[in-house]
């Protein structure tokens, strides 16, 4: 297998992949997926997409959405918007928000299992289809039809979400994501160096590039 | 007086000042007071800057520290020491962390209620004691010997930390700073629009520089 790869490719392989967690309900992470494997490739790295639930690990840990604190609404979802805007990333507030995303997250996991490519073409799909199409991907038909543009069975598809193999697994990758410290969304691990927040991209960007900033013990 | 400007003082002058909103128990707004001037000088304008008080927002706004939420204290530490360091800005974790400021705020208030420079300067000198130097800025006898560092009578500025003037303008502050939306520290309003965080620094320099990002609304 080895001969296939470019010797870019290989550097990439041998060093340890950028480990990101995201939700497909959260806006950060959206505008993060868009830059996350451009940002590993300049450093030689690969990404490691890790689809969570932040509602399963705010319950655990007491904490709640930011646009769910009244003072603080208005104000994030101009920051959301700006924040896309920055970034280059097309945006358009979804028509309902926040909302359940496990179905689309057990496709995930399910595409996952035999090639970690389509799952990440499938989560782009996703988040694109939620944050700049207006598509409501907690609705069934609307996912059946995004996996279909996708090149994925539809029908085997809502047998994922539906299967308790899948929900398992999201389960188990959700106590994993907590016991690895991980609270929000985007959440990346970068050689044992947690990073939170699609706002973290610059601090991320230079660790790549030189390590620790001088004099971080 | 407006022979002795320069021009580029006049023309930072014209320009509305960006708010800068600060707590003197915040780590963020430690980094980001180091940061502020030198960024808005760039820009041809000047910083207004307001001490408030975080812990008077947050029971207004039911919001708490960050360090509270057991899961992300942790991170939060982390973060602070690896932000400072970014920055170039030199940290130690207080001893007593997070402490009650009023005095050093109203002190504030009182300096600049004649000299906003003279103002400013004590804020740098407080905060670059309480996040560098490991002086616990909420102890009397420490507040008096870093006014008196500052130039400034120690037995006045403790009689302005108990007068009801400088306790009424603090809460007068606080007041208008919620009215205004800021709900943390540092928070800053660059022409009518709000920033929250030191890890807003790019895009109020690039506001300043080119105003709102392309597509934006």
């Amino acid at each position: 297998m080895s001969e296939a790869l470019s010797l870019s490719d290989r550097a990439a392989v041998q060093r340890a992949p950028i480990q990101f967690y995201f939700d497909f309900s959260s806006p950060y992470s959206y505008i993060a997926s868009e830059w996350v494997d451009a940002v590993a490739a300049r450093h030689g790295r690969r990404v490691q997409w890790n689809a969570v639930l932040l509602g399963a690990l705010f319950q655990t840990t007491g904490l709640k959405p930011l646009v769910e604190y009244p003072v603080k609404r208005e104000y994030s979802l101009r920051d959301i918007e700006r924040s896309a805007c920055f970034a280059g990333v097309p945006f358009k507030q979804p028509p309902v928000f926040p909302i359940a995303t496990q179905n689309a997250a057990r496709v995930f996991w399910w595409l996952a299992a035999s090639d970690h490519a389509q799952a990440v073409a499938w989560a782009r799909a996703c988040l694109r289809a939620y944050f700049a199409r207006g598509i409501v991907i907690n609705d069934a038909a609307a996912l059946r039809a995004l996996a279909e543009e996708c090149g994925i069975d539809a029908s085997a598809a809502e047998a994922a979400w539906a299967d308790a193999t899948w929900k398992d697994k999201l389960r188990q990758v959700n106590e994993q994501a907590l016991a690895a410290g991980v609270f929000g969304a985007p959440f990346f691990v970068v050689d044992g160096e947690p990073f939170w927040g699609n706002d973290r991209q610059v601090q991320i960007e230079s660790w790549l590039a030189s390590g620790p900033p001088k004099g971080l013990a």
